[in-house]
């Protein structure tokens, strides 16, 4: 099920050009989203027409009311909306939203937003893992962790990243990936997801000493760093894929707001030694969302056959 | 709390020795696990002083009879008796283990050893987190991988390994570690205690195409692949901490039995370039039985703090 665009990256990646590239093959988030939601769509249509009444249905439970939350809370919706998915923006307890039969997805806006002190760690944990779409609790991540894929759920950005990199046709297996970065939702599952999936993994961090020479021994690099512009493009292995997790505001006084959104990777050097490489915006972002829609679907897809085989 | 091995060890590392080493210092994991024995012995006595009637409890749970397991079993039983834990051996389930307040730790002897297929994830994951001290169910597995260290059970192994390595003096982080293998019980838990003691790390497996380049660049090697002498001393980088985790059996017809046990590592000719090496068998080995002690006795001592807040 691949694109034109998805085909012209794989011919590019099996060197079927005549001349020297120069400039990297962009990794669109925006058309590879699209193509998971479109695909979504149609599982859900097949669901409900299949299962009369039936419908995957997501709760985003937050806690306050942070701007940046609400505007990615309505993100999420409005994704869902689309897909067929019967979203609810809800701020009740856990643990009723745990035991409701009708909902196959769970997700609890971070931060938490409070003027007491909440355990984020605790509240991450109190979701059922079977409805943990959003695969942050403990349980989720010790079988990502340990290379039970198939039973749990994965971390919406690196699940994201690796479509994208299934969309250049380059294969994981044997190469050599380097993860900048450790946090939980990005880094630590990224790593797992790579090596699982058979690449040699090297993961840095902020106390990695040498980070251009882990760099430029990657054919395939993830970064999660949250540090604007950091990756330059001297660093990479020449036909290297990029993949850049970065949100950054910088200052740009050409802009009306006076500021843009950059990645952690230094986009205008890079995307000449890069093999294919993600824009920001427009990359890792769109991903994100698409992939928790996949998350939604899978389990309401379990949730049937959990039902099915019951029967 | 340093012997004077250790002290010798650190000395070594900090390069106060002038002429030019030839030989590994070998790190002795029967030492090193006796350090840590004598360790646990004092604080167990300590707990049963203040704590009058109070005794850390293991039991060791087994399926089936197989003769390695028996010889595990006893070797773990054993070691639990000198440190004054008390150690059961029983055939009952899971659950009226998890729910005695009187037993602190719990282990399952594996492979299973039964006619009936027995998923071994789910008798592992049924152990109660708070009683796992295998580390293996999915919930401390995903609390280490993310970093949680605190808040976990570290698997015997690997737990064994970073004590070897901090009795060497040489520091993690920062350094560039090397995991060969990536099993449950070896080496995917020991990428997460390098990573978060903060050294860049690479994993590497069966489907890494050039693992002596990969292994030429570590600081730090654990090697826990299962292959007889399969890293060889040429492949090292001068001077690399070298930690062999392989018990293999090999066929030797100057032995009265046959056969002797090997590492993964070729240990005579990784000795010449390595700077620390342990050795095998008499290094790992020794190390998991003690840190299953140290997480019992871990185990105990926060049934006590719990217990003690309670009132």
């Amino acid at each position: 099920m691949l694109s034109l665009a998805a085909l012209s990256l794989r011919l590019r990646a099996s060197g079927c050009q005549g001349s020297r590239r120069s400039i990297a093959t962009v990794i669109s988030g925006n058309e590879t989203s699209k193509l998971v939601r479109d695909r979504l769509k149609q599982e859900v249509d097949q669901m409900r027409s299949q299962f009369s009444g039936f419908r995957p249905s997501l709760v985003v439970l937050q806690v306050g009311d942070r701007d940046d939350s609400n505007l990615y809370i309505s993100t999420k919706l409005k994704a869902a909306a689309q897909i067929g998915i019967d979203a609810k923006h809800v701020l009740r307890s856990i643990m009723s939203v745990n035991e409701n039969p009708s909902v196959h997805g769970l997700i609890v806006q971070l931060p938490l937003d409070s003027v007491n002190r909440i355990d984020a760690e605790l509240v991450t944990n109190s979701v059922n893992p079977e409805k943990d779409v959003d695969g942050l609790s403990c349980i989720n991540a010790g079988k990502l962790s340990r290379g039970d894929l198939n039973d749990c759920f994965i971390p919406c950005t690196p699940n994201g990243c690796m479509e994208l990199i299934r969309q250049t046709g380059v294969s994981v297996a044997g190469k050599h990936a380097v993860v900048i970065g450790r946090s939980k939702i990005v880094g630590a599952p990224m790593h797992d997801l790579l090596l699982w999936n058979h690449a040699t993994v090297t993961t840095c961090h902020s106390k990695t000493p040498d980070l251009p020479e882990q760099v430029g021994r990657a054919d395939i690099l993830v970064v999660g760093a949250g540090r604007a512009e950091m990756v330059r493009g001297d660093w990479l292995k020449e036909g290297a894929v990029v993949i850049d997790c970065g949100i950054n505001h910088v200052s740009d006084e050409t802009k009306a707001s006076g500021k843009r959104v950059v990645g952690d990777v230094h986009y205008s050097s890079a995307n000449q030694r890069a093999g294919f490489i993600t824009p920001v915006p427009g990359g890792v972002g769109p991903m994100t969302v698409a992939m928790l829609m996949e998350n939604t679907v899978t389990s309401a897809r379990r949730f049937l056959l959990k039902n099915q085989s019951q029967r």
